[in-house]
């Protein structure tokens, strides 16, 4: 740690702050990172050292860290109601203003939203809704979740359940019932010789293989990212959400798309199941609906699953769940507001102006003989370290490549994310061009640096 | 539903809307309420109508709806830094002081503090920490969680089924492995002729019974309210706590103190566990954490368990949990002033002060034929409706009299929680004493007419 005096920053942060995903080796070595304000796209910390943040926060503070907007729409808020619940049929009128917007910019024609306090809630919401609602309709052993390998849903035991990577072993989950299908990434999961129509038409297979192996009569759900965010910024396969759709209908096992970094406007539309064009039965919001604002998630249920829902409710005359903040009166502001900054104010439009150039960078980054393969869509990217490239091997992980290139990053003050020897990028919507040349020319950096010390 | 046109705010809320925690009958009957703003303790709906919580929003705008102290520190917060994320050792410096604030007010010497978005939440990350931790130190097995009958612990699916209320049977929760213990409540569950000691050293010779059945080494914690909150606010019965802390240790299980409605005042001291004299090993708050002005959740661990889980994280290099969230700097800017606010500015004194006050006029109300008992602690207190007196029989569950007594105070302005048989009453730390007149008087009002009704 730069700075041992347990009076800096640093060291209040160590004595009282109990870390979460975050890598303690790097803590110990660097010290933590207190930041106390952001300009546009970029953060300041205590010693005024300045940040790109090429991260948006966590995928999620779109319109920076300082836009008058949307500050101004909290503080109005804030001054005129600053706090309700939505329990016992009483919610604030920001709140029925909000669900009248979420279901008129979703592709639902008709609908109903809940409200929670994050992605993780709202994964783990519309879990219960689908056991309730099965168990509701006569079968209650349809409790099995599908989901897949790399996905990310969420941190509380049963969303973390849902994700799909492996360091979730140590708390003991996945718990039982929550299966994980390959992971739709041809780069990496296709075989030799296979071509990407057969690479998606294998994950067909075997989605009907688990499905008759555990029975349709069992499984509750699927829910997918329509890009894979934490995994890794993993786009599907040519064609997988067309193929797998048609399976789970015949089969009456709902599709839920986990838009919490997708939505609005992340991959150049407002919904990434409008880029990859198709119909899930229910939407999971969170993150951009705010644009990091506030905690909220939303659970946007088209029109089937709400009148099912409903049903089912009114027969008990009660769904008894819902969170203290759901529909907090400043979030749903501040939403509301969100939601015209990115679709009405050019964020959605900047995010399409830039996505050419972001594409042409990360190709050109991917040149480099120790980059295996650039993925992305929309203003998601990702550039995967190998120590090897015709055959893809990675490098030992002890050498932890990603780490030292976000941290060689982070020496030039550019902010951006490992994911297992992938470094990811998912820049804010406000991003200008001479922005983007400074994370991608930081970044190149930072790869020619840390490639030359392990090769 | 008093205005059917669909254009009205309450034919918008139903169109759009997903009730939560609402009874649906009523809601056809009455319509919802929608508030559009609020003064002291009182909101007022789109029509005008004027309130008084008695609930405090959901138990936590303690400070009332129009806190000028707190809505200046929201807006000043916006203003200088509106969001950011505590992953990767970064946080904002407003997380940095609450760490501190938070376990300096708390009953610890020393420990340490992760962030959530609710009570929920935090409850399920800290069975998340235990399952790790327990896991980490070679006793994987050590997964049951213990908690009682009636107890309230949020609503992700673990949280539910730490939660001991019939109603989450229509999930099929709760999971394996949560087990409820009997509610310590002497009034419902004492037997013929038991007194309250022996009612007490009752429930302590049950928990070493189910430690016995279960196996020590299968238990991985037991968490309890101080006062169980939504279950109907239930003081624990006379030397519970010192009854059953010392098994617990004796075993080596974690108590863990779920403080999300006790938390910072509601009782009279600043902690619940403070009230009846217990050192639990890790807090759960929420609520009045931030008064209910922002969305946020709080495990403070213990010096132990703060040394447990940060060896059993060094041993990976990374505790691989944390919401997108946790630890915003504007959740922390306002439960910094939230904390300052109630513990400074008078208003736990004037729970102190009112306290004599609200127990007076419970104990009035209970002489009522139909109110079997009266029970609370600090502000917060709750009036158990009975057919019959002597013998506590219950009123038939379909006279609903608790949502009708209920019903009665809305149509004069009060508002008021039916919950079971009971009717809760949790003002606002900010209530006068003219105020609390009216609460009791309006509330008197509605019990009368409505045993007259029913009986």
């Amino acid at each position: 740690m730069p700075d041992d005096n347990i009076n800096s920053w640093e060291g209040r942060a160590d004595a009282r702050s109990f870390y979460g995903f975050t890598d303690l080796p790097t803590i110990h070595e660097r010290g933590a990172v207190i930041v106390t304000h952001g300009e546009g796209p970029y953060i300041i910390d205590v010693h005024g050292n300045r940040y790109l943040d090429a991260n948006s926060g966590l995928w999620n503070m779109v319109a920076g860290f300082d836009h008058p907007g949307l500050t101004e729409a909290a503080k109005a808020q804030y001054d005129r109601f600053p706090g309700y619940h939505a329990f016992f049929g009483r919610m604030s009128d920001q709140t029925v203003m909000l669900s009248e917007k979420l279901v008129e910019v979703s592709p639902f024609a008709e609908g109903k939203v809940f409200y929670t306090n994050s992605g993780s809630e709202a994964n783990d919401t519309m879990v219960k809704m689908l056991w309730f609602l099965w168990a509701a309709e006569g079968q209650p052993q349809r409790r099995k979740i599908l989901t897949r390998k790399n996905a990310y849903h969420g941190v509380t035991a049963v969303s973390a359940s849902m994700t799909g990577k492996p360091y979730n072993s140590v708390f003991g989950l996945p718990l039982d019932g929550f299966l994980h299908l390959t992971c739709p990434h041809y780069w990496r999961e296709g075989r030799d010789g296979e071509t990407e129509a057969e690479f998606t038409a294998r994950l067909g297979r075997e989605l009907e293989e688990v499905i008759a192996r555990e029975g349709a009569e069992t499984i509750a759900g699927f829910f997918a990212e329509p890009v894979m965010g934490a995994g890794g910024v993993i786009p599907p396969s040519e064609g997988y959400f067309q193929t797998i759709a048609p399976i789970l209908k015949k089969h009456g096992i709902p599709l839920i798309s986990d838009e919490v970094i997708t939505g609005f406007g992340r991959t150049g539309e407002t919904w990434g199941c409008e880029t990859y064009d198709f119909m899930p039965d229910a939407i999971i919001s969170s993150k951009n609906l705010t644009a990091g604002f506030f905690p909220m998630g939303a659970v946007i249920l088209g029109p089937e699953l709400s009148d099912r829902l409903q049903a089912a409710s009114e027969a008990i005359e009660e769904f008894p769940h819902g969170f203290t903040a759901s529909g907090h009166p400043v979030g749903c502001a501040i939403a509301l507001k969100a939601i015209d900054v990115i679709m009405n104010e050019g964020l959605a439009e900047n995010v399409r102006a830039l996505t050419p150039k972001f594409e042409a960078e990360l190709a050109r980054l991917a040149e480099h003989p120790h980059i295996g393969e650039w993925r992305g869509k929309g203003l998601m990217g990702a550039l995967e370290a190998v120590a090897d490239k015709p055959t893809k091997t990675p490098f030992d992980g002890s050498l932890s490549v990603s780490e030292r290139i976000a941290n060689a990053c982070t020496d030039q003050g550019l902010i951006c994310r490992p994911l297992g020897q992938s470094i990811v990028l998912c820049p804010p919507f406000i991003m200008t061009e001479a922005q983007m040349d400074e994370m991608f020319g930081k970044l190149e950096a930072a790869l020619d640096k840390v490639f030359a010390e392990v090769t």
